[in-house]
């Protein structure tokens, strides 16, 4: 192994933000302090478009105190982009790494910013270019290999659980059937997190629908009235990605648009189409009064002052092993692996390989989905739970003895 | 003043739940054991129909540690209803009252509630039953008159504010144009609290739509091109009771709905069709590809977990404040007063009459509107800010010195 080289670095958040990416970036930054074979560290803005067009920062400028202000934040504090770099979009980064004697480059994003990073990795080595390239995981998604779960995931799920705890309040208040819509297009993680919070055998979410899962519109229907006959009232939460029998989602299914993202997704957020499509099934067909629908949006991944301090402390640890990891390895991925749970929970980080992590997505295993495709198991809760950094506890009279 | 009656005492929530009803409610439990003329504190579950019901729990059995819980939990313990009782319904009230030796009436809820107990009381007046009844505010739409402002707004404006503060991040990140529908039928302070997280001169929310004031489609979207034309981005805080030029909401021209609720009001809240409405015509307008819409729905009012310390402590004050002046008045409505703002911020309670709370509704004033009617004032935030307890600081880097 060659001794790291005396350059400079780049640092760059990419993809969907979340609200401890912030984190992980920070500590890419106060870790590249301590190693003085990184000379100058360039914050790049907008991820791979802010490298091309040369759009730099000076991250060694910012203030400790503004350090810790951007940890705290949500959404990525250097910008980002949807941008899939392709062989000549690649060649430009690469150009533009030897024209400003950048020799490490640490690239904060999911499953396709790894595979940016193994590309122009590989490219830097077929060009005889020593480069150092290093994924730091994020995704509220949680939907990446290897790694026990991604950084970002455990706020997001808090978001989510503290919304629908609200939510079943809320529906226990005023009774009725509710509907909330999840992020997670492919991967029903976020959507499990709504049953997170459930402290009473009759709390909702009653019913949960991912993607992993394809229910008939018949089933579901049936799912429903089951729960609304037996309760006078249910919360349901389904996935964005929740799809009919035949595969197709059902968000699919009911709305037109022509716009994909630059990935070849169908864009399905920002939109209560599902949410309220479902409402109105329910309505035609139970008769309820009382059918509400809500679509979380952005609200998941991007809301002040709501991180889980577990979720953001790893976070913070990624960015620093990517560092650390950079001084003795040419590339790889930080991932987590889950050393303790419950009370005694902890994880210890570790280095994969790029092409482990690139363009894969893992689903929820089906040891976390109920027998009836329609919730979830204590697995998850147990899986899930300590990433939220604990939720808070909440009392309902309702159901107290009468007098 | 004849002196307190030794009778029982019934507290209950009516209308759409807050994130501090709760606290109220834990208010009046803990001066009821202060003083001893009241002897059984009922509470009546889903309001005026757990009376009619006669749906009682036993509050002196529920213990100090779970009070606690309670009062930090969202939306309504004691559950909620939207009856809207008519003569005949207040007579069966009267009958309960009778029956269970009740004569203090504690009712925590917005303008229809305090119509409710004007009504029970001038009914129990008219027909010599000596009953002291008492309004609590609540209400997230910070509605009420006399008032300074109403306990459940601060909570929910903390909310809204936390979460455009993401929302406007998220969209620095991934630049566009997004629409965030906020509640508020017929006030817009909530709407208005989009404003208050604002940090940087170039922070959104941008436009404001608020209820009190109507805007054609061809002055909101050249409103939003300008912004766009200028900034790159937009966001943009929208009521769901935004209503054109005639006086008509955005809501009711696009959505066809047979669902009224019992004050006669059109449901609006629960669907994403307004801002989904409202990015379809920017979109089509503007030909800007990245357009987004999210409707904040029932989270604004019950979320876990993100009370407003101020809102939370001041909801409990009143609800303390209502059983102190049922010692010494016969009935009224608990307002609360200003007396000092900022860092100096406080208030003081004090009883009005329920005739002056009652169906009636304020709007935000004039002052708290900028010129163009798409926006707040400084004094707005003056107001509204130390109701939310203090909002979080967030960094943004994309802005700092390119090198």
């Amino acid at each position: 192994m060659a001794s790291a080289p005396k350059a400079n670095a780049v640092v760059s958040q990419s993809g969907g933000p979340t609200g401890v990416i912030n984190a992980s970036l920070v500590g890419v930054i106060e870790e590249v302090k301590k190693h003085p074979e990184i000379k100058n560290l360039y914050g790049a803005i907008h991820a791979v478009s802010g490298i091309v067009k040369e759009n730099f920062i000076d991250l060694n400028k910012i203030s400790a105190d503004v350090l810790e202000t951007v940890a705290a934040s949500p959404s990525s504090a250097l910008g980002s982009s949807r941008d899939k770099p392709d062989a000549e979009y690649c060649k430009k980064i690469l150009d533009v790494f030897k024209k400003r004697d950048i020799r490490y480059f640490f690239y904060i994003g999911g499953n396709d910013s790894a595979n940016t990073c193994f590309i122009v990795n590989k490219m830097a080595q077929e060009t005889g270019l020593e480069l150092r390239a290093f994924h730091v995981p994020k995704t509220i998604d949680n939907d990446l290999l290897v790694t026990d779960h991604c950084p970002g995931f455990g706020t997001a799920a808090k978001f989510v659980a503290c919304a629908v705890m609200g939510d079943d309040l809320d529906n226990r208040a005023l009774p009725g059937i509710k509907v909330d819509c999840i992020m997670g297009r492919n991967a029903g993680f976020l959507t499990a997190a709504a049953a997170l919070g459930k402290q009473r055998d009759d709390d909702g979410p009653h019913l949960i629908y991912l993607p992993e899962k394809t229910v008939s519109m018949e089933k579901f229907l049936s799912d429903v009235e089951a729960v609304y006959k037996k309760l006078g009232r249910c919360v349901i939460a389904v996935s964005e990605g929740m799809s009919d029998t035949d595969g197709k989602t059902w968000a699919e299914k009911i709305t037109k648009t022509d716009e994909h993202d630059d990935h070849g997704n169908v864009q399905l957020s920002g939109t209560g189409a599902l949410a309220d499509y479902l409402a109105m099934r329910i309505k035609a067909k139970l008769k309820v009064k009382r059918v509400r629908a809500d679509t979380f949006g952005y609200l998941q991944r991007s809301f002040a002052g709501l991180q889980s301090s577990v979720d953001a402390s790893e976070a913070r640890r990624c960015g620093i092993e990517a560092v650390k990891l950079a001084m003795t390895n040419l590339n790889g991925s930080v991932a987590m692996k889950r050393i303790g749970n419950g009370k005694n929970y902890a994880v210890e980080l570790f280095r994969t390989e790029l092409a482990n992590v690139a363009e894969k997505t893992k689903h929820l295993p089906d040891e976390f989905i109920n027998k009836d495709g329609n919730g979830v198991t204590k697995a998850f809760v147990e899986y899930a739970l300590p990433l939220t950094g604990g939720l808070p506890k909440t009392e309902y009279l309702g159901n107290k003895p009468k007098i």
